[in-house]
């Protein structure tokens, strides 16, 4: 008898050789039915597989992770085994899962080749076999084995695979008529997955090496539920419709140039305006936290960034060096702002009456990303950062993260996002050696932290050896409108730098002593959270945050007069406003306004110049009749402190 | 007979033979005591220099720049004989004049050296040298003889200097013992020069080459009265109290670190303030004028540059390229923004009917500047330019610049620059190739800036030969507090990067049009801009741009919350306040507010916190009594609109 410990902490006794799925038929037969893989000591495995000795399981089903991993690593196999049989003498590479379904690279027969024409037969055949009810079987296999039916079958990627293998590792999985060089885990049988969707089909070099053969990639998503499968093209379309980069040219938010360089965004003169209200909102807050704005150049000398350790780590797959045409000096583009920050920290003479000293920048930065993981706003290769530098006494911590979750608790309440939460980072409690600073510092810093979080009733998990080496962190995650999860904002504790930069503070003692500094960041960076919030809200941004809040539309040239003193009236209330005043007709300019998701159109004609009232449309909700102008203050009055409209 | 024309158009007859002095002697005895040298067809010549042909002169004095240059450059003659005398077996390099006096760079002899202890004995010389009235004799020498002289003299130097000129345009100049080869022109005597002052002494390669030996360079200054000596001296005392360098620390504005490198300025917090109020201010002004704000990243692709043709002609001395750890690209750090905002024009398809479209950023861009040629914020490697680009119709250029005029007027006048002129720089009308453009556009485009200045009332001075290639060009120069004059704003027309970049409008013909574009920048760069506001005003800020506006200084703590109170009602009316919360004595926290240039500090005791008053220190004019808080607001409030209080 083996000791099977529950997630709960419960124990019970089953015979030696026992199953994910024996265990899970103990329980219930209905969970059972679901069961899709199983943890055994914190290791996936299929759930068919024995278990020889005393374990902790847990057992997955499609609400896990690791479960719909299972199912859609199954699903590559079985597209594997289909293209096998579509295309015979294709080559298999790798088929992972991946995080919203699978993909296999494939080397396709001399003139063969597949295109989205071909998925419907592709899904057809994958389905079938699917039917088949058979199940992936394990098998142990030695390296020579491995490799002698990979020279046989003619594959020289497994082979290349299996060389970099452990013998004793090996396993390759089979279902019905295909084999395949595996690790597993896989489903308990192929008839789980009920609906398939390719979904693309693209190059990609084998090993992610440009110089090796280019292979064919084809992803695809599967569900063991057709109704999943329109619930996920659904999702699919409406991520489409919210496409921060469809609707950043639709709003003319910002564009990109290929001369000015891939991740470069230009930002337009709405995207400017929506960023500088951002900006102006933050500021005024961090004002009333007792920040001082700073500025600093964009670039900083090599040795600034070796100082910093910054150089060490990342200069290799940086932007290179800049070098001066005479001189021989040596600059690099701004990673960070924390160097810059730190040598104004050192200009002046500071005592512990003068901290905390908080330092903030929208300090724009440049890091490469290779053009390949370039995204729109999403991953850049320049951003500003809403960055600020807490220097501040051990003692100060746990007010100043505090003051910090205020702040961005604030900044998501007022743009909308309210499900998130925060992973706590903390040291890896069997790894205490990497970690820079003393022990006492560290359990200080992360009793702050955790104190301060539970103090301001922030939702929260803990990851033990997440932390950076050089402090704990707290980083925040919003769910937006679809669900999906974005990592934003973040505050970090940094024992290193003031170590690195000596920086000092005059204690009541009369002594020096060295200041703990925060890094933090609500937005994180504009571009990202700009991304995420038009995805969010749509495009249909709160009235406040509107780069263009109301468009008057005159519905023909006489009425144009009324038409600007309408927006004189709004311009004096201080509000972003401007006329249509093209030669079309008053469709085709609501069409225009409804478009650019301007929040109120006013619709000015002959019977609103007489009554001088406005007709009022709400984008997003239609028409709201006529109201003389002090009924149309009232009513953008009354939504300048609302939230996102999604 | 030859016919001599006077700069008011008068045409006198005189003997041909005759000389500046001569004619001056025929115009009035007092006039010829006061010249120094005189122009003939635009060449500064010796006033004793015979004038053989028809010619227009015009004499110069010591209110002329040629008369003072004249004065200086012999002056810096009799330095050469001083040192001469003094250091026998001195090698002398060049010795011309400069802004501020003159210098001479000397090789001396194996073991000698010159240091600010051995200026008096060498001031007596020169004094002693000039008292002889000795004349300043001009004589043409064959390349061959000047050489001979140099090598008999042994001075490789001057051997180097006739290397490169031509044979016929070699002149030396003889005063007393002392020869040297000179271009000229220099005074009618030496005994003009009655006053000398030694400024500085100061290593300085050959032709500015630090691979060629190193010589001693020593400035000095001199005049025709003594009095003149004593004005300049207060002027440099008076120039190093308003010096921007000096005050921007005192007054915690900026700073630079040799870490993050020379010329890259870090904005404290107050600096920061300052700036970010300056930008408001013109964004607010901008927006009025109908500019829209954009933001573009801080480099761009080579190829940019190339279109644009900054690479071609600068990038060789600039800041070398960026290169990208993978993909072998290469980028460079923004010089300008121009190609950028040309980049964002072709995001929108224009018409007739959209333009003018006026981009406008707050920019900051990257020059490679020598370390040696870098002063403070005056001359910087990284700047930030108020910089804009109107594309616009040719038609609409006059209007255009009407309106920019405006702006640079209003910002002036604003920061409290009252004393200003613009100069018109127009084609050289001789050279008529090296512009690009059509004629018909650049007559146009001159014609409107020279009308928009005079509708204006603008005072200006037309240059020509001193437009860009690519168009004509208004720049403003302030006369400071002190009378130095700093060029700041320009406006420049643009036919270049339209037809580089291929900018194109849809007119109301509907055929395709290229647009003309005005670069123009009030302030000219923030750094540059800061640096001349601060000089000019002695970092006595007009209150509604200092970065502190008030400071409460509580007599002791027992007044620290009536002294919060007082502030807290500040803040709430939108003053910049804080209190002096220190142990430390009243007077002692008088005069650090007075260090740091508060306009209003308030003094708070008993007295004030019973009856609810303030006793107000208005810096720069001291006690106004004691008000109650609506007295203080209304004395703030009365303020808020002044200018410079210098």
């Amino acid at each position: 008898m083996i000791n099977i410990t529950f997630p709960d902490g419960n124990v019970r006794q089953y015979d030696a050789g026992v199953t994910g799925m024996d265990i899970a038929k103990s329980l219930s037969n209905s969970l059972a039915k679901k069961v899709l893989s199983v943890s055994v000591n914190d290791e996936v495995w299929d759930s068919m597989r024995p278990i020889n000795e005393d374990a902790a399981i847990k057992l997955f089903t499609w609400n896990d992770e690791e479960g719909k991993n299972t199912f859609w690593h199954s699903s590559a196999h079985l597209l594997a085994e289909a293209l096998q049989n579509l295309y015979p003498g294709v080559k298999f590479t790798i088929g992972p899962a991946i995080e919203q379904g699978f993909y296999y690279d494939i080397d396709l027969p001399e003139g063969k080749s597949i295109s989205a024409g071909d998925f419907p037969k592709i899904e057809k055949k994958m389905l079938e076999l699917a039917k088949r009810k058979v199940t992936f079987d394990r098998q142990d296999i030695s390296k020579a084995d491995a490799l002698a039916h990979y020279q046989n079958v003619g594959n020289e990627y497994k082979q290349e695979l299996i060389d970099g293998l452990e013998d004793g590792d090996i396993t390759f999985y089979t279902q019905g008529d295909f084999v395949d060089l595996c690790k597993g885990p896989h489903l308990p049988h192929s008839a789980l997955v009920k609906s398939v969707k390719l979904t693309n089909v693209a190059g990609a070099y084998w090993r992610g090496d440009e110089t090796r053969p280019q292979l064919t990639r084809i992803y695809g998503i599967s569900f063991p539920k057709a109704a999943l499968l329109e619930e996920y093209n659904n999702f699919v379309k409406e991520a489409k419709e919210r496409d921060h980069r469809k609707l950043g040219q639709q709003l003319e938010l910002f564009a990109f140039s290929d001369r000015v360089g891939a991740g470069l965004p230009l930002w337009l003169p709405k995207g400017t305006k929506l960023r500088n209200i951002l900006q102006d909102f933050l500021m005024e807050e961090q004002r009333k936290q007792g920040y001082q704005m700073v500025m600093t150049p964009h670039l900083g000398k090599k040795e600034l960034y070796e100082t910093s350790g910054h150089y060490a780590k990342y200069g290799k797959d940086s932007f290179q060096p800049i070098n001066t045409p005479k001189e021989g000096e040596e600059y690099l583009l701004k990673p960070m702002n924390c160097p810059h920050h730190c040598e104004i920290y050192k200009c002046f003479p500071l005592s512990y009456r003068d901290l905390p000293l908080r330092l903030a920048e929208f300090g724009t930065v440049y890091r490469y990303e290779q053009s390949g993981e370039l995204n729109g706003l999403l991953r850049v290769r320049g951003f500003t950062q809403d960055d600020a530098h807490l220097f501040c006494m051990p003692d100060q911590l746990k007010d100043e993260f505090k003051a910090v979750i205020d702040l961005v608790i604030l900044v998501f309440t007022k743009l909308g996002f309210t499900d998130f939460k925060a992973q706590i980072s903390l040291r890896d409690p069997d790894n205490p050696g990497k970690y820079i600073g003393s022990d006492e510092n560290w359990e200080k810093a992360e009793r702050a932290i955790m104190e301060a979080s539970e103090e301001k009733g922030l939702p929260t998990f803990i990851e033990y050896g997440e932390a950076a080496f050089y402090g704990p962190k707290l980083d925040f995650m919003v769910k937006d409108a679809l669900g999906r999860s974005w990592q934003l904002g973040t505050i970090q504790v940094d024992y290193s730098l003031p170590e690195r930069f000596k920086l000092e503070y005059i204690g009541a003692d009369n002594q020096k002593h060295r200041p703990v500094m925060i890094h933090r960041a609500p937005f994180g960076s504009f571009e990202r959270f700009v991304a995420v919030l038009i995805e969010n809200c749509k495009g249909n941004f709160p009235l406040w945050l509107a780069p263009e809040q109301v468009k008057v539309l005159p519905i023909s040239d006489k009425f144009m007069d009324y038409a600007n003193s309408v927006k004189t009236q709004l311009e004096t209330a201080g509000y972003r406003v401007s006329v249509d005043g093209r030669a079309e007709k008053i469709g085709r300019k609501i069409r225009d306004a409804s478009m650019q998701k301007i929040p109120f159109q006013l619709i000015v004609g002959e019977k609103e110049a007489e009554s001088q009232q406005v007709s009022i449309r709400r984008h997003g909700e239609g028409d709201r009749g006529s109201v003389p102008m002090s009924g149309l203050l009232e009513q953008l009055e009354a939504e300048m402190d609302g939230v996102v409209t999604a």
